[in-house]
Parts: C-alpha cells; structure tokens; sequence
C-alpha cells in the first residue's frame, strides 16, 4: 500500500507546530506527536477552538498532566491541532481555524471535536495524537478519517490541565495509525500496571447501533467483523442495548433521555457561564447549537441524573470479564463538506451517532474506533468496547482480532 | 442536651447571605442550607478563598449542578461559606475572609479547606451545608468542629460548576448535626436509586491512622466504638494498610510518594498557572505553602502515577462487600488559633492528617466522619470507611451503628 505523505499546510490540521522535547527516556522513544488545542501545552494559549477564548485567557504555564506523562515516556511534541469550537461538534469545521484535511475523502469533512488530531494521523505527519471525547470527539473522527482512536473508561486519565469541559463524561484518549503505537500510547496514559491477559468469551453485537446505521454501513461492518467467526472459543450473538438493561429501552432514547441532559447541563456550568458574561464573537454553526444549550431546562435535571445512574449500574452488572461490545462507529461514513447546512440534516447526524456514542458513554467504557470497514474507499470505523475499566483488555483485544494484517486483508 | 445557638456574625461562616428558594418540592423540603465558596451560584462570584481571584472572574451564570440537584429536591439554599485560600489547605484560617467559628472549641481552629461549611453546621445556622474534599477538606473540620461529613466515592458526585482543583481526587459533599439528614443530602447527591441493604460483615481497624494519631485520639476513639462490639455478626479485627495492599508499605508512605504528588502536580494545572500568571496578591500561610507546589518536579510523576493507580486496584481488590474500615479522622483535636506559626508543626499537622486521609483518598473510597468521640470535651472525628461506590452501603452503616442514641450515649 503506497501512501501519501501530506505537508503540513495541505492537512490544515495544525494551529501552530514547535517542538516540545521528551524530557525522559521511555517507552515511547523516537515517536512524534501532536495535542488537541483543549489541553495546556507549557508556554502556549489554549485557544478551545475560539480565538476569542484564547484573547482572554492568559497562556498556560503548565503543561497538562497527562503530556507530561507522554513527555515522561520518551515522545516528542511536534504542535497543536485544532479543535471545533469549544470542542462542542462532531462535524470538524471551525469558524476560526478552519477544516483540517480528511485525506481519504478530501471532499468529506473529518470529524470533530478532535479533528486536527485525527487528520494529522490520516495525512501521516505524526506517530500519535492526542484528543479528548466525550459524546464522541475520538470515535467519530477516527472513524470518518479512517484511523484508530481510543476513548478510555472514563476518569481513568487525568483531566487535570485539560480545559473543563463536561466533568461526569470527558475522556482523553489517542488516535494512531496501528494498534501497536496507540496501545503503547494508551498504556502510559493509563499508568497501568502489566496485567493479566483475559480470554475473550463472548462479542456482543449491539443491535441498536447497527440499526441506527446506514444499509450500507451495516454491510461493510459486518463484512469488517466476518473473520471474527474463525476464532475458536468466542461466541459472538446479536444483543439489544434493552437486553443489557432489563427493559424496553434503546440506545436513542439513552442519549435523548439521559446522556445528553447531563452534558448540556454541565456545559452550561464549564463553558456557557463564560459565554454569557465574555459574550465573544461565535462561529454560525456553534451559536446555531448554542441555542439549544441556552434553553435547556435545568428543573429536569435530577430525573436525568438518576436515569445516568441506574443505566450505567445496569451496563456494569451485565457486562463480565471477557465481554466485548461490536458496532459501528458512526452510523455513516464522513458528510460532504458544507452538507449539513440545514437543521434536519444536523439534527439527523447528530441524533443518530450521539445515539451509538451514547453507549460507551453512558456506560463509561473504554471504546476503540477500529479503521477496518469502507464504502467504495470512504472509511468508516468498526468500534470495539469493553466493561468500565477493562481498558487494557480492551487493548488486548482490539491487537487479537485487528492486527495489521486482519485489518489489512478485511479493510481494503 | 442544651446548645447555644450563635448569630451568623459570632460564627464567622459565611462569606454572603441570600435566599435561593428551592425551585421544586422533594425529599430535602423545609431544610436550609449553605455552599462552599467553591461552587458556583449563580449570580454571585466564586471566591475560591481569594479576593484577587473573585476580582478576576466573572460572577457565575449557573448554579453548580450539585447545587441545581439540591434545590431541585425542595432545600432551600441560605448562603455561601468561607472556604481556605483557594481550597488549599487543613486548617480554616483565611487571610481574605477570615476564620470560621469552631463552636465547641473557641480558640481552636475550625479545619478546613471547607472551614465555613463545618463551622454554620456545628453553630446550627443550617440543617446540611455543602464542601468539597480532595485531602481531607470534608472530613478534617468535621472531626475538628465535631459535626458529620461526608466525602463520596471519587467522581460519583458531578464537579460542573465547581471550580477545578484536582480532577483525579476531588469529590464533592455535606455535613449535618445528624446522619438521618446527611443520608438524605447525600442520596440526593449520589442520584441513588434505592439499593438492596448490605449486612456489615467486617469492621477493619486501621492500624496506620490509630498509630499516627495522639495517644488521647487513639483513647477516646476507641471508647467511642467500644458499643460496636455488642453487635452481633460483625467481626472487628486490626488491619495495616500493608495488609491490605500485600506489601510492606504504610499510610505516611503512600501520602508522601503517591497521593500527595498527583494532588500537588493537578493543583499547578488548575490554580498555579493561574497564579504565575496573574500574580495575584497571596495570603502568607498560602504563600508558604505554594512554595512546595511551585518546587514540585514532574519527571517523577509517572512514577507517583503507577503507584497511584497500583495501590487503588489493590484496596479495590482486597474490599468486599459488607466491609468496612474505622479510625480517627484526624490525628489531634484541633490544634489552638495561631498554634501551626512554625515549620515544624504545620509539617507535623499536615504531614500526619494527610496520611491518615490518603486511605480514602488513594482508594478513592467514600468516608464519614462521625461526631462520636470528644477529649475534654473538645470533639475529635471516628471515619468509617466504605469499599469504591459503596456510598449508600456507608450511609446504612453509619445509621446502624452510630445513630442518635449511640452517638449520644458515646460521644458525651
């Protein structure tokens, strides 16, 4: 396979590069990488996607806990990526930094809120990136852009440093172009242990999410995940996201009843507070979404909160060592450009891969968005999870079932 | 029991008064309470301790979401309390805002970071009061000031709209004058649904905290559960902390090369850079302290991670159900107004009182400090200890066995 090396002005995925050197010898020796512009960099403005952010925030003095992990362990900082505005879309477009490439479909947008992260590893420029997500801003632009990208059980990695965003739901996570450097990676970030190694007993097929999928996207998954059948020991079964909890429940009723009540609430609190009062100049298309957070209705919020509570103990009491969870990343390959202008193709994009996404979030799973599925070329991402804190065997898993080759012989 | 009842001036407890009606009836219907200057209300600026820091920020727009959780459930909200410069200490003396009344030991200090929280509950000019904890800002001037406090299972509580302080070990929540008020604040907080009961099965005594605590402290608590051997089916034994992690390591130790570390590198994120940056003016015991914070090396942090990490998997590992853990929340009484003016003993205090709150803290356990043991008179804290998310577990416990007749009967 022949690829092409982008520069670094081609991927537009860059709001500015320096070089910031590993301050130790580690694991990660020799590996360049690259960091969302929601997480400090010593010396440099976090700008969160808004220049009017960054004008009336002093630079950080500190880098954020979790680069110095990354610096700790031997790689090399190479620049920030941009980010969507606030980190508050999925769709990868910013008002103030512009696009950032998707270089395997140029006309295609790549996915937010770390789309400069995932298209500085599908155009090649660095070893690893690094990204936060909370309703999806790893899984959906990995996804789209066609590269591995892993969202942690969250709090497992420190968010000190990382611009609060949603406390109950962010993750920081990373992107890569091969499981071997992102379990590297994952695994600093983790400070983990080594640990035993689990057998996989059983992948779950979750059902919901290949519903809300597209015809087309269903096939390719399915055909991404076909080999999965040779592997002896598995039992792989379909499963409904109301099969897991015990009741008439789905995944789209997850997000719109639970999910995103606590993360527009708590956006309100990180971000819209400072909106209010700074009341900076704002992107068409995150003012438009603004809107809604504006009008949200806080008197609902304990009933929301105790529906978080009761889905995510129901996810933990079902789901055993040894379980993974098998879908589709996001319901369709990447939107073209400039194809989500009207509010009914926002709102059905929206919906739908916030309703998939809500899955791992609602149950704080760790999920890796596997590049191994394609419609006629155009990427789309096959999501691997596991139970909250199997991180590691989520890692395992992800290398047994996906190594270079598998992904090689089913992707292409 | 006669108390005397103090005028909001004597108590010294509150920053501002106001009245923020709940805005919907529930469990907490006809209390009233008072926030932590931490917190966001809305419409009023969060001090965080720091006059400077108030004046560079704008006023919140928002009610934090554990405070829109509170009111949502019928309390209505009296005002915001003195908290320590920005959170960052023990001992409830603020150079800004002055220090706290500790009722039933006047010229003794109230404890803090949470300093004007404990301070209206003990001189009873609100039913619950809401802090934070990260080192022990709940549970010390609790024991100190002879009231209930509970710190929550790390992250079951929502940070939004709390200013950040250390992301990987803060937690947010309450005191009262009485366990039946605390249980129903904190199931409000926790988004409970109601639990199966859970029979206490093991009460482990930790060797560590009764060690590092005062010949008097270790004396008067282990009065104050003398009663607990009467019940039938519970086994008390003593437990190390070495014991419970499978290795010859103690509670000084994992203060001093795990859990202090992680707090101190979080605080330069969220509140140093702030600090370098603004050059705010600092209160001489805060300035003292920040000394240590701006000297901390982070090339040794993925070291403190790992063990950080290392030791909480394996406290998660050693608890089980129906078990429980009990010592002295604090190594002293409080010490007298003015007392910690040298090196010595504010290492003394700090370096003991955090050793003995780094179990919950490292194991990310939920903890309440009950008012049941006193040394002339002068009140000191009993911590019972619950495994990771067992909250509701704890509150069950600390009802059964030290309700108002057993605390009553103890504690005077």
């Amino acid at each position: 396979m022949s690829k092409k090396i982008y520069s670094l002005e081609e991927s537009g995925a860059f709001v500015e590069t320096f070089v910031l050197e590993a301050y130790q010898s580690g694991v990660l020796d020799g590996l360049k990488f690259a960091v969302k512009d929601n997480i400090d960099l010593a010396g440099k403005k976090t700008a969160y996607g808004s220049k009017p952010w960054a004008a009336d925030h002093f630079a950080a003095v500190y880098n954020a806990l979790c680069i110095d992990q990354i610096l700790g362990a031997g790689a090399t900082c190479i620049g920030k990526t941009v980010a969507d505005e606030f980190t508050y879309s999925l769709d990868g477009e910013n008002y103030f930094f512009g696009t950032p490439l998707n270089p395997k479909a140029p006309d295609r947008i790549p996915g937010g809120s770390s789309s400069g992260s995932a298209s500085a590893i599908a155009c090649g420029l660095v070893d690893f990136s690094i990204g936060t997500d909370s309703g999806g801003s790893i899984r959906v632009p990995a996804s789209l852009c066609g590269v591995w990208g892993m969202r942690p059980t969250l709090h497992r990695v420190s968010e000190a440093g990382v611009l609060p965003f949603m406390p109950s739901v962010s993750t920081v996570g990373a992107f890569s172009n091969d499981i071997e450097t992102l379990d590297k990676v994952m695994r600093v970030l983790l400070h983990s242990q080594n640990q035993e190694s689990v057998k996989v007993k059983n992948i779950f097929l979750l059902e919901d999410a290949f519903s809300i999928a597209s015809p087309l996207v269903q096939k390719a998954v399915k055909e991404s995940i076909s080999h999965l059948e040779n592997f002896d020991g598995v039992n792989i079964s379909w499963i409904g996201f109301g099969d897991i909890i015990g009741e008439k429940f789905d995944l789209t009723a997850c997000n719109e009843k639970a999910l995103r009540n606590l993360q527009t609430a708590e956006f309100t609190n990180t971000v819209g507070g400072w909106i209010e009062s700074a009341k900076p100049e704002l992107g068409p298309n995150f003012n438009a979404a603004y809107q809604n957070v504006r009008n949200f209705d806080r008197a609902g919020l304990n009933e929301a909160l105790y529906l978080c509570e009761s889905l995510f103990q129901k996810i933990l009491a079902f789901t055993n060592a040894g379980d993974l969870f098998c879908f589709p990343t996001t319901p369709t390959v990447a939107p073209k450009k400039g194809s989500l202008s009207s509010l009914d193709r926002v709102m059905d994009f929206y919906g739908r891969t916030m309703a998939i996404s809500s899955f791992a979030g609602i149950g704080r799973l760790p999920e890796i968005s596997i590049p191994a599925a394609h419609i006629d070329g155009i990427p789309v991402g096959v999501s691997l999870a596991a139970g909250n804190y199997q991180d590691e065997f989520l890692l395992d898993a992800a290398k047994y079932f996906f190594d270079g080759d598998a992904v090689r012989k089913q992707g292409k």
